[in-house]
Order: C-alpha cells, then structure tokens, then sequence
C-alpha cells in the first residue's frame, strides 16, 4: 500500500461538498483499488463557517486558493470555483507551476485557456485533469482519450446542456411554449435565474471545444465554435418535426469536414429512432462516430453534484495508480490550431418553417426560389392548422398559410441565399424558421 | 520518444486481422498519443499462407502459441484465439509466468480461468487486460473499473449478445417466429451454425460473470450465472409486451442484493421507454447504476473485427503509456468468492402467459393459486386473440384462452408454486410461459 494522494479542494459548493462526501463513503473501496488511499488534507472557500453537510474537523483550511495551489502539503490541486478568470485561473497555473496535477470541472477555463494550461502542465510533469468537465458523470473524456484511441474519428455530437434539454422535452410533450417551460425550469431549479448561458447554447459550446480537442487534436477553443441558442424555437416547429419523424435537440457538433474540423451549437433535428433523441429531460448524451466503432453512445447525468463528484474521483484515481494523463490526449506541440469554420459553408439537410402569404402563385414562387439555388426537396407540406391548433377558422382563412420544406442535403449558404430571395419577394409574413438536420 | 511497445499476436482470424490494419492505418496517431509506437514484431496462427488482406512481410513468423507466448522480443502478448482451454490457457499462462503483459478477447478463458490468471499477472508484475471480451467496441471494462471508480454500484445489466438481440429485434417487428428469424440470422451471418452457444444465453453469462466482477469485486465466475435462452420466446409474448408497454431482450443482470451478488440470464421485459428497450438489431449495451452517477447506460457495436480490434488497441495503448490495470480492479486477495443464488429467491416482478381452458371457474382457479402464494396482479388481460392471429373463430370457440398476467414484485419461488399449483388444478392447456421483468 502506498502513502496517501494528498488532495487539496478549492470550492466547497454543490459538487465540492458531494466531492468530499463521496471520497469519505468510498474511502476503503478506493483504496482497495487505487493501492493508496485518497486523503483531502486541505480546502478552501468563499465562506469559511457555512454548514454543507461534511466534517471538515480534520481538515486543514486554508485561506485563498492561490494560497492552498502553492501549499507544500498537497499533490494534488482540485479547483471546483468555475469561471475563466481569476481566482480559477491564477491558482490552477500556480498549482501547474508548482509542479502539482490539477484536476477541474472547470469547462470556461478550459474552452478558454486549455492549450495554455496544457502546456504548463507539459512543462512541469504534473497532470491537468477535467473529466468533470464535459458531460459530468459521463466518463467520455476517458473514452475519447483512451478506451476508443484506435479510432479515426469523424464526428462527435451530444446533448451536452441538460437545461435546455428538459426545455425541449417538457415543450414536445406538452405542448408549452419556450418562455413557461423556462419559467418552469428555474421554478424547479434546473435553470439558472439568469438563464442565457445555458439556453443561448454557450455552455454546450464550451463543452463541445473540448470534446472536439480531444477527438480531433484540434486546440480547445470556445470562440471556433458556431453557436445558436434554443430561444426561438417554437411549439409548431415540434409539433412538425414530430410529424416528420423527427425530436429537436439543442445538439454540438464536432465533424471532420474536407474544410476543417466544424463545430457547431444548434437547435436541430434528429430522426425520432436515432439514439440520441430519446435522451429526455436533463439527461446527456454523447454520441461518437469512430471508423472502428462505427457509433459509440454513452448516456448518463450531465450534472448535479454527486455525478460530476463522480467524474472528479476518477480523475483523482488515476492520479493515485501513477497515471499522467496527457491533457488534450496529444502533446500540446502536436494539437492543430482551431479555425472557425464558417456557417455558409455547412453542408445538410434543412427544415424550413414559412408563413406563406394566400394568394396565387407563392407557392411556385418559392419553389422556384429554392430551385435556383439548386436546393432539392426532400417533402413539403402546406397546410391550414387543425381546429386543436387554432386554424380551420373562417376569420383567419385567407391569413398566411404556415409551410414547411426539408431539403436534400445543401449548403447553408444555398439556403439563405434562397430565403433572402423569398422574403425579397414579399410571399412569406414571418421570418423564416430554419433548423439543421443531423443524421443520427 | 519511448522505445516501440513490441507486441506478438496469436491469432489471425477477423479480429486478428483487423488488428494489424488498425494499428497500420493509426500508426502515426497512436504514437503520438502513446509517447512512442505501437509494434507488431511477430504473430502465429493456425494457417500460415492464408491470405489475410494484411502484409505480414516485416512481421516474424512463430510457430506456435506457446513458442509465441515465451518469445524473448515480445513484450506483450495478444491472444485472439478464443476458447477456454489450450492452446490460449497455456499461451496466456507460459506469457505471463514470462512477466509479460497479456491482451485478450477471451471471455470464455477469463470467466472460467480469470482468478487464476490474475493472480499469476500480479505475481509476476506483467498486467492481462481484456477490453474486448465484453461489449466488443464499447469501452464498458474501463467505465466500470476507472471512469465510474467513485461509485458503488448496484445493478450493471446490458445487452451482450448481437445475434439474440437480432432476432429478438425480428421477431418483434416482422411478427416472426424464433426458428424462422433464427434460420435467416445464420443466413446473414449473425449466428453461427450451431448457434446455442449463444441464443442459450452462455456467451452473455460468460461476460455477465466478466462485468460483476469488476461492478462488485467479487470473483469471476461464469458457473455463478443462472442462465435461460430466447428459443421458448414465442411472437405471441413479444405482442403481449408491446401492448403492455414492454420490449423483451436477453438481458444479463447482475445486481446487489441482500443474500449476495445475483447474475442471470434471461429474456426479459424492460419498459419501452428505457434506454435499454431503444436498442435495436446486433447493437449492444450496458447500463450501470451507481450511487453517485444513478444510470449511464454505454450503446456500441459488441461485435465485428474493427470494433473489437478498437478494444484490443485501447489496452495496447494503456500498455504503451506505461498504465498497468489491476485485471478486475481490485487485488486478488481482494476479490469475494462469488457464489451463485438461486433464482428461487430472485425478486421481482412477472410476465405470466397462460392457456387456460374455457369453462366456468377457470379465472378464479388462477387468481385464488395466485393469491395463495401472496402474489398481487398489477395486470391480467383475458381475450381470445383477435382475427389477424387466428382467433375469433367459431371453430376455435370454447378452446383455450390465452391469459395474460403482469404481477407486482414477488419472489420466484412464489411464482413457480402458485403455478405448480395453477397445473395441478387442470385449468391450463399448456406450460407457462414466465418472463422476468426488469425496472430499467
């Protein structure tokens, strides 16, 4: 048996406190395991007296966590505050600098300062460790880093925001609209009092970076990822897609393109058998398109403290057995850098949603419009809604007529191109609705 | 940049094969993500001059297992051989007797062999590794025994068998019987020519028995596992789930309970909508409850040459970066005697199919044998089959009528006395027709 991993935790909110929780109930299981015991000999917080739940009477406080990454006493540097900037980012690089391994479920410092940190991790032999990071209590770090290394990969895609995909859920089988699911979804505690992040799609983008680094060998990097958020989707695009066969899922989407690697976050659509589209309300799912697997798909808790506690363990783990673990999986000499693949040039199906005007002749309009853009329909369907949805009514007979196309596979910007002459021609009373398709 | 890992495989079938292309075609990626490559310097197999599609000129060739086993250039020993006894059980033992490390996809070595083994890799310090005997390209080994470490886990249950899950997948959607699905599988190719090994449930109890040792840390054990076939699943029963909301897959599950460590085999009923019901054709799964994490279920290809070469190269590459996996996660020592259970006292709810016979009392004979045996009916559905099924039909009136019956959680021994007693009252035409059903 060898001596104790010596653990220091900064931030003893939800998943600190899950953390220190989960170690001390599994404490002799993971020493049986590990060969050593893992020993939390020191933490820090915001607020030092707060009662959370755990005994920290044989635990050190220290008093910064600039102070507790410098302390001799630990090996390892656990940093749960969150945020890319300072207190995070300053004591995970004097805990890298000092030799230590981190380990972090900190997805912004990582999207934003990964191959930084990376490289200091390189230069001073410690570890920087983040299965928390992604998908919480998923181990897809792991499985992208090493249980699947012998594959070439060409896509990556997942439902990475658990938030929006209880949204979704709750809007498809109820028929809600966006804004009372929201409301619903911070009522019960599974969205944020200020929501943005999550359902603009910047926390799916963070997440997806570092997928995408580590199936690629691409730098993590936030700002090359194309990102749309869920805010504009409607009960009736649902309601569509459900008629066509297909679920709409806040997805990133990572892809090897002849251009490029793509990375996008974007409400869209997946065939209703696919995998991915029965993964319901706050569940996560990730998805993994290697030329030796074909498709891999793990599902499981993105977040809540206890699985993302999970994630932290495992990384502290390995850091017993004497792994180090390679950041990114390559050396940060090796990784590429991330361009930012432009939106024009993605290439898929589309689901378009128009509010044709009713008269004569808009529809050839718009079909010749789309024609010209050499975009092919794969259906379309124009209709008054039923009673139950509100149409079918003398008084709004004669008002625009909702339309819904689904192209072949395309390019974004044939698309637009498309809708722009559309809407120059004055047949349609809305802005168009679009949503990518995804083969699932 | 290390020195090459210098590999010996025995065994040059599909999986064999695709091996050597594997690491050929990700050679150069895999020595940048190992630290240093990843090399095949000899290989043996039962035919020399078959043509592989894999150029085997600057690979030395050795005579046999054995021979290949105690070859002094190799480092690790790859043994794709299959089969519980010798030449793989010599090879593997002769290997790590030799201090080597030893790879393999041998589930049927390592559920009847395992402790054995395990304990000479810890002796003699090499490691045995074996990412490709469960779940095929799903990194299910390394889930349980690193990515979920932090977890105690109470139930791990899958899919494991392509070929069942393939006919079973027919049977429901084409309305087939077994022996016709059967017949067409081992036309395509997804069942052997003497296919009992697999539609009689062994091969998932072999990796059943693989996964609960390293779920519960108890022995590997494959005479643990009590073990039933899909061969009495008639299109009858498959129609009846899909009514009652339940698909039927052979399941293995092994679950914590208060006698001990339960595995079994089975058909069984698991609710429509879980994760494991969505899993369709040769596709296999494995979900895993665990305290901290509740449920991450894995979805993959169980079977085919890339994918479980994919497998093979994850240990190979944990290998390369100097890792060496305790083999079922714990010491030897470490490990509790597995012990089977008897089904007589497994707990759970039932799928009962009855033909009774059509006269007075019948119902309340079944109901009153049931009640006896203190079993409460969450269901029971009581018609004669419709037309489409040969039913309503004057010639078939007052013959027998299938009985449908969904129970609460009972125990089994229950279950077989109340229909013990259901036979002995001769108000049946038939056997009974039992189906465990499990919460998923």
């Amino acid at each position: 048996m060898g001596s104790p991993l010596k653990v220091g935790v900064a931030g003893l909110g939800t998943v600190g406190a899950s953390l220190l929780r989960l170690l001390d109930r599994q404490r002799e299981a993971l020493t049986a395991r590990c060969g050593r015991a893992i020993e939390v000999v020191a933490v820090t917080a915001r607020q030092k007296g707060k009662d959370r739940g755990v005994d920290l009477g044989r635990t050190r406080w220290v008093e910064s966590p600039l102070a507790l990454a410098q302390d001799p006493e630990i090996e390892v540097f656990v940093e749960l505050m969150g945020g890319a900037g300072d207190p995070a980012k300053a004591a995970v690089e004097a805990a890298l600098a000092a030799g230590k391994s981190v380990v972090t479920a900190n997805k912004a410092l990582l999207a934003a300062h990964g191959v930084a940190l990376a490289e200091r991790a390189e230069r001073h032999g410690g570890a920087l460790s983040f299965e928390a990071a992604v998908a919480g209590g998923i181990p897809v770090v792991k499985a992208l880093r090493e249980g699947l290394v012998g594959n070439r990969f060409s896509r990556v895609f997942g439902i990475l925001n658990g938030t929006c995909n209880y949204i979704l859920t709750r809007m498809e089988q109820e028929g809600l609209s966006f804004a009372d699911c929201l409301k619903d979804a911070q009522r019960l505690g599974y969205a944020e009092a200020d929501p943005a992040f999550d359902i603009e799609g910047h926390d799916t983008a963070q997440k997806l970076a570092i997928l995408a680094s580590l199936a690629f060998g691409v730098t993590p990097d936030q700002d090359a990822v194309s990102v749309e958020g869920i805010d504009t989707i409607a009960p009736e695009d649902l309601r569509a897609a459900d008629e066509l066969g297909y679920r709409v899922k806040l997805l990133g989407v990572a892809v090897r393109t002849a251009n490029g690697i793509e990375q996008r976050v974007h409400p869209t659509m997946v065939p209703k058998a696919s995998a991915i589209a029965q993964v319901m309300g706050v569940t996560n799912a990730v998805a993994i398109d290697g030329d030796a697997v074909q498709e891999v798909t793990l599902v499981g808790p993105g977040a809540g403290g206890f699985a993302t506690a999970s994630a932290v363990v495992s990384d502290l783990a390995d850091l017993a057995r004497g792994a180090v673990p390679v950041p990114f999986g390559l050396p940060v000499k090796n990784l590429a850098p991330c361009e930012k693949l432009p939106m024009q040039r993605h290439e898929g199906g589309y689901y378009i949603r128009l509010l044709a005007v009713d008269r004569p002749g808009t529809a050839a309009a718009i079909a010749q419009h789309l024609a010209d853009a050499n975009i092919s329909l794969e259906s379309i369907v124009q209709r008054r809604p039923g009673p139950a949805h509100g149409g079918d009514d003398p008084t709004t007979a004669g008002g625009p007529v909702p339309v819904i196309l689904i192209t072949y596979a395309t390019t974004e910007d044939a698309v637009r191109r498309a809708l722009a002459a559309v809407e120059a021609a004055g047949v349609i009373a809305a802005k168009p609705q679009l949503i990518r398709i995804e083969k699932a």
